[in-house]
């Protein structure tokens, strides 16, 4: 190929002329409103193989330059028949999430403005709105003015952060020295519940704190972490010359949305001082709304906690927000500015780059602005009410059926809930796996699952912007469906 | 607020109305159409003050939903003039990059899609469409067939895992057991020139090894690590009972754009046995390059090698590509699937969250994909050849002029630089410091500095997809004026 590539002339340098960008800009623009409108005619989750996809892609590169008509037509071709589509209303699997136009809007215009928020000065807007963007969520959600909040990627990035600055609050030179050639370094111990989130453990595996640095805290019969549990192993610990540093609680656990007792986890975490962490990537949002402000008590007193607008606030995917009261910590953690990176006005303003392993950010905060404002908090409290109350209907339809029970409370919009037939006591795990597979299969719903006390646990999430009760009753029927089919 | 909440009823759930998203999407591919077409009136470089943008922007949010047209408004009358503008044709500071349109149209699509791609059942066309666009990348790269490549954010995140990978090839069991509280743990070392990225020593910090398991190695005239220099090092080290595992060279650094001598370095680390990790996030896309191929000579016995098309690729901010030569070691070091991520396809497919600390991953391939459709493998080519025409065109001038001196070899499109002047001798940082301000206080071009060999250094980056020979003939003669404004 190289042949080529040194003799040819390409004769128009720069970007795409701006007509043609206009032109395929506006096709593209109703090409996503047509997706959106006929997004139930596809199916939930992509009805391909391995490999499929992969079979149907040209093995080298394209030596010249193709139509834009070319690579959309692809697109409708190959692409979208491989996408599961987490935009479809019937989305149920896992956390179901949801993108909404004016953050589509927001990302469109981040991706032509291509800011690097690494500095204030390379780009004072996107340093600036995330501090205020971030400051109404922090008001509608009623958490103190002693939260300042950072946006990151993922929940996974924004815990490993919080944790890091934990580390660093140990004062025990982890920075400078590290943990490597230290005969003086006690084991380093977090806690969490046996419920959290995988990312936990990846962040102080990450961190280079190892599995054996996490302690898992049993729960109680509804799945919340076991306060006195929590006291007793830190006490253990501390008798054996282990240093207990912090706590990571969660709001929304992933497999059953549970809640861990934050208030009593606050107060043995200031006994011993150490970071109380709140996982409530999920949950926070919902704290946002009046009556289910409450899910957030506690955090009054917590030192950070993470919650993510691409889960439950209509953002399209990356967007992750750490509210942390320790913000100094964070940078002592992390900044690090090089030569080339110093400005004259660095000590008066916020510089992204000194918070997080990151030296480049997106602006994300335009499309978190930009849905606020759109929506309005009362447009946000009126969705996420409206979806938990669908849960609450699902909830209930599977309490009344005798061929359904409920595996866990619902005080979110994710139900847990399996199957119960008399003649298959036996193997109900199979018999909710292969429902959950077969109604996977019909491309008109996507559910995923978890096992609670060892029992195969069907999850019903709701969060898509366009999910109605239409689409849950449908689910309902196809669940029975799959329940008739595998049982008779 | 929360008294209008509670009471008002919020008639229209679910998105923005379609006809709503069609109008409002085609004005907003005008207004970037406009944008760019007019993005030369802007000053490149935002000329507030820290708290302008705060300043006007109300403290609370919103409580009712507010129109499109108002937020666009805003973001003509705030954001804009608060932007550092990226994609100006005259920003020449840090590491110039581009955004391009069908990378534009890649976010748009991705925005709409949102999926999260952690699992391949979470998105096939994400995963798939992955290993052949990277796969393709490498091959116009030059890279062996042995490299499989991985997409993060961005560099300081791909340089980390890299670290990681090398961390878990050590067999010290440190994901299982930490670095804390093992008194059986030698130090840990990784070296890097005194020119690496300040990404490398965060990486490290965060990894729990700490700033002293970062030896840095002196360069050459040229700012080329001094391979002699880490062999001595690694022998010494080892000498202490310190153990190696690790050197990561650098092809671009931040400061010149030097190039560290792979080869040789890559002899040092097979004779030890230690990971050789490849910095070449900015100057790695050079090598689709025919002639500039050179530039990754020695990757094909590197372990692992970082380069970011969002810097010199024409690729909207993030996409940073990690290729390595042992992904079993990332997952080894990664992977933690729990029961509500287990499917039944795992064995046979990629699982995007196996290889590092993002559980949810955007769909990043797509705008690669696209852009590399777009131009072609000839069209990038083309492109960066000419930025480094131009680069070149730049420093014959500085090299003819007796009012400037060039400061270090220009191997890429970064030109290293400063004024002379027979009455300044002194004070020529300050002098240099004053030209720069004074250049993009103008508005007309944006430049960054460094230190060299401690000398105040103007660094002039040419990788903007609109830069021509006009806009770096004007920073020129601003730069002259400039200069003779402070030394008249």
């Amino acid at each position: 190929m190289s042949q080529p590539i040194e003799k040819t002339e390409v004769q128009n340098l720069g970007d795409m002329p701006a007509e043609e960008f206009r032109r395929h800009g506006h096709e593209l623009i109703d090409w996503i409103a047509d997706y959106f409108q006929h997004i139930e005619d596809l199916p939930v989750l992509a009805q391909v193989e391995p490999g499929d996809l992969k079979a149907q892609l040209p093995a080298t590169p394209p030596a010249r330059g193709e139509s834009m008509e070319a690579i959309l037509a692809d697109i409708d071709r190959l692409i979208v028949p491989a996408l599961t589509h987490w935009s479809h209303p019937s989305f149920f699997a896992y956390f179901a999430t949801s993108t909404s136009a004016p953050g589509i809007f927001g990302e469109l215009l981040s991706a032509a403005f291509d800011v690097k928020s690494m500095l204030w000065r390379t780009s004072p807007a996107s340093t600036e709105l995330e501090e205020v963007t971030l400051d109404w969520l922090r008001q509608m959600l009623g958490l103190d003015a002693g939260m300042s909040g950072f946006i990151y990627d993922t929940a996974s990035v924004s815990s490993k952060h919080a944790i890091a600055a934990a580390r660093e609050g140990v004062e025990l030179r982890i920075r400078e020295e590290g943990m490597s050639g230290r005969k003086d370094l006690p084991l380093l111990r977090v806690y969490a519940s046996d419920q959290a989130h995988s990312s936990i453990d990846k962040g102080i595996i990450t961190l280079g704190l190892g599995q054996k640095s996490l302690r898992k805290i049993p729960v109680d019969n509804q799945f919340r972490m076991n306060a006195k549990a929590l006291a007793e192993a830190i006490d253990e610990d501390k008798r054996n010359g282990i240093i207990p540093f912090c706590i990571v609680a969660t709001v929304g656990t992933t497999s059953t949305s549970s809640i861990d007792p934050v208030r009593e986890l606050v107060e043995i975490g200031e006994q011993h001082v150490m970071w109380l962490h709140v996982d409530a990537a999920y949950g926070g949002s919902a704290a946002i709304v009046p009556e289910m402000r409450y899910v957030l008590d506690g955090c009054e007193r917590a030192d950070s906690v993470v919650l993510n607008p691409h889960k439950w606030l209509f953002t399209p995917f990356d967007c992750s927000v750490l509210y942390c009261r320790h913000l100094d910590l964070l940078r002592r953690a992390f900044s690090l500015v090089p030569e080339y990176l110093r400005t004259p006005e660095q000590e008066k303003v916020r510089s992204g780059s000194d918070y997080g392993v990151q030296l480049g950010r997106r602006f994300r905060a335009l499309k978190l602005w930009m849905i606020i404002r759109y929506f309005g908090h009362e447009g946000l409290v009126a969705r996420i009410r409206e979806h938990c109350r669908l849960a609450q209907m699902f909830a209930s339809w599977v309490n009344e059926s005798p061929d359904w029970e409920l595996m866990a409370p619902t005080p979110f919009a994710l139900v847990c809930f399996r199957a119960i037939h008399a003649d298959k006591q036996a193997n109900l795990d199979e018999l909710n796996e292969a429902i959950m597979h077969g109604a996977n299969a019909t491309g008109k719903a996507f559910l995923s699952h978890t096992k609670l006390n060892d029992k195969l646990t069907l999850r019903l999430s709701i969060g898509n912007i366009r999910t109605t009760k239409r689409h849950v009753k449908q689910v309902w029927d196809i669940l029975n469906e799959q329940l008739r089919q595998h049982t008779s």
